[in-house]
């Protein structure tokens, strides 16, 4: 609610880089006197945090909106209940659905939701236009997302009207759901081809009448996290309202785009289970909770219930046929698995070493992989630990070579490991075997091999 | 080779934004002549580029490196062959192998891979140590990458030296390393986690002596954009050698982390098939390519053979059993599908209202979906032209009415679309329907469907 102005208070830095000489009082123009608290520049620091929401941000999850324009997407009512309820426990802030005019169904299932009694609030997405406001305003929704094309692509290839048309709806719209005394927030879509004077002038212009929030959409996923970061900055000085940013995933920098915003003062992040939405799709809620856990572990933990994310990934995956990515932050299935011999020693000393987020926090465990040919010594030695052998530094040495030796032919399970590992221990203990004797131990695993083959088959 | 200074030749900023009057021939001091090409300040705009490496980087390709320490791994020499021969022809300019250290297999895969006269340069990649060094130089290799711990955890945990030690080691393989005639790279690890001065101070000893790259490494993936631009930018300004990052992936930002690095004057990034490596690995081959693509496109369809990503892509996640990611950059099986009405009708009139990236450029191409219930009747009409049906725009916006009631109960698929756009088109070229007739309409959808079922099975 603090408009910039560009005034005296302004340091006027222009001036200054070409050396100017006749600058009458300059400095103490500036700091002689506290600057008019009603014009203060946006861009000095603030009192807490200059600017950053790295440690302040609100989740607005459009699973059910964007999502639903993922290829795979079709979820019945029961399946989108299922899907509120989840991210509601999780605690998501806001939650967004289809806009009712796509559909009948779509308006029965907003009103469904609606009724819920969800601690999240329940918002709709719409184009801006007030057939679809009159809709929205009906379902009992505790807020409308407006949106409307204004780069020179959309302008010119989708509805065609210009920016006096595109601002003067965007007024009566806005106008008519404030009346209604639910939340608004206007956007405009393919935000980062639009023309910039454009964009500002509208943003100032609904901010000046009240709007919640101002949206900014990387719709196509063109944007890199330096160009979100500039944007947003120069936004955050034009006005004074919340500012939301919806980006598309398209070269794999929604995440980091997202955490740029935050770090140059958005307010509010879209995000979807998995990412699912058009093409790839946009910030996935499990990437965004990843990276600003590793920021600030305490303030994401006391938000969200993290233990959750696998379940709620899971359901949704199911829900429109696809596979949680290997690679998924936090719940890839090798997420937490330590392979290399240095790595694996480190982790076992001191998780942090290698590990930014515990997976403790997020109701997982991790793994440390020992038999295949990039192992090492210290990492078997734990894994001779926990079997309650007792073997020298240098006879778990001559033992890691063997595995490592086998696992150059063929990757070693953990039982492989731990056969191995029993044998050379009890090949020790009988004085069969000592440290270097490569054919003894050969003999040894040999022999553990054939009693095996004739043992009978465990029931 | 330009390591910077800070001399009269750099801008004295600081005096200037208090405003000091008494600057002789300021202005003039600093354009009067040319700088020092010795001295000059590495902060200052460069005649091309002002160190931004977007459009001038070469990739590192580290699938058989770093893949080879993702959980599933295991390749055999075949396998090995197989992805290098593929990079190769893909067009990335270094592949780097495993350490011909970790194991007897490792090191004959290095030599043979060596010996296929790839127009890749060959890596590989080693512990800091005389040991591992020597074995390296013999494999044949074009260059060998050296890396060691600098972060406390690391130097705790791990390796337990301190810097002193790190420095005299470091010093004395790089120079071994350079007397064999071949590259050498040196980097930290988890460098975002190890004292700034530690860091500066080792990297511009080994510019000193000569190190071809030195190596920034995100080990445990808590890097964000900014981070890595800044830290980048210094090391730019203190180092006159290549800049090379490796970035983990953790928190999903490792794309972007990549593209800021560049930003800020990288000049090598690490990459691998699939981001597969430690954990949920470093920054996609994939990923970057598609962000780079976005940045340039010329630049990157002249070095890169793009058409062949999805078969590497491919030959790769069937070496370590996983499924490509649908939500992958580029090659995902969503990321040229269009869904929501608006969409679709802007994609129809001029793709590049919703695509940053040219599916044909990869050899693949879009899909525009319309059988769903936020489907509109601009792509509706689309299809109808497909399919060589006359309608008026009316007629196409009842029978898209139509569809979207359907596909409130289920998803309509292509051939659901057609059938019921030409029994729409049949009954008005009859006389048996007319706009509005929604009776009639679904009377004539009936009879088709009983007509269907009754029909024989075509062979």
């Amino acid at each position: 609610m603090c408009p910039p102005t560009a005034t005296e208070t302004t340091p006027n830095g222009k001036h200054e880089m070409v050396g100017i000489e006749n600058k009458p009082n300059g400095v103490k123009g500036l700091n002689g006197h506290a600057p008019d608290p009603q014009r203060h520049n946006p861009y000095a620091p603030r009192a807490s945090d200059f600017l950053n929401n790295v440690s302040n941000f609100k989740i607005i999850e459009s699973t059910l909106r964007e999502g639903e324009q993922f290829a795979n997407a079709f979820f019945d009512t029961k399946t989108k209940i299922a899907i509120a309820k989840a991210l509601d426990s999780f605690g998501v802030e806001y939650l967004e659905l289809t806009s009712p005019a796509a559909s009948e169904q779509s308006r029965r299932d907003c009103e469904a939701i609606c009724k819920l009694g969800l601690k999240a609030k329940i918002l709709t997405h719409i184009r801006c236009h007030m057939d679809d406001a009159r809709i929205a305003v009906e379902t009992g929704v505790d807020g409308v997302d407006v949106v409307i094309g204004t780069s020179s692509f959309l302008r010119e290839f989708s509805h065609g009207k210009d920016m006096t048309y595109i601002t003067k709806t965007a007024i009566e719209v806005i106008n008519f759901v404030k009346s209604k005394g639910i939340e608004v927030r206007f956007s405009t879509e393919d935000s980062f081809r639009s023309d910039l004077v454009d964009l500002l002038s509208i943003y100032q212009t609904v901010d000046k009448i009240g709007v919640n929030r101002v949206g900014i959409a990387d719709t196509v996923g063109c944007a890199n996290p330096r160009q979100v970061y500039d944007l947003i900055r120069t936004l955050r000085g034009v006005v004074g309202c919340d500012i939301e940013v919806h980006l598309h995933n398209d070269t794999g920098m929604a995440i980091a785009n997202a955490y740029t915003a935050l770090e140059a003062g958005a307010t509010h992040i879209d995000t979807s289970v998995l990412g699912i939405g058009e093409r790839v799709g946009i910030t996935p809620l499990g990437g965004l909770v990843a990276c600003m856990y590793a920021a600030n572990p305490e303030y994401v933990k006391s938000k969200y219930n993290l233990s959750m994310l696998r379940e709620i990934e899971n359901l949704v995956a199911e829900a429109v046929e696809v596979n949680v990515p290997f690679s998924n932050p936090i719940t890839g299935y090798v997420a937490f698995t330590h392979k290399a011999g240095i790595h694996a020693k480190a982790i076992l000393n001191n998780p942090s070493t290698y590990e930014i987020l515990k997976p403790e926090d997020f109701g997982l465990t991790r793994y440390v992989s020992i038999g295949h040919r990039l192992t090492g010594w210290n990492a078997v030695k734990s894994r001779v630990e926990q079997l309650g052998l007792e073997l020298t530094d240098d006879e778990i040495k001559d033992a890691t070579a063997k595995i490592k030796e086998l696992a150059d032919v063929r990757t070693q399970s953990m039982d492989d490991v731990d056969s191995l590992l029993r044998v050379y221990h009890s090949g020790i203990q009988s004085g069969a075997l000592e440290v270097g004797q490569k054919e003894a131990l050969d003999r040894l695993l040999q022999e553990h091999r054939e009693t095996q083959r004739s043992a009978p088959v465990a029931a």
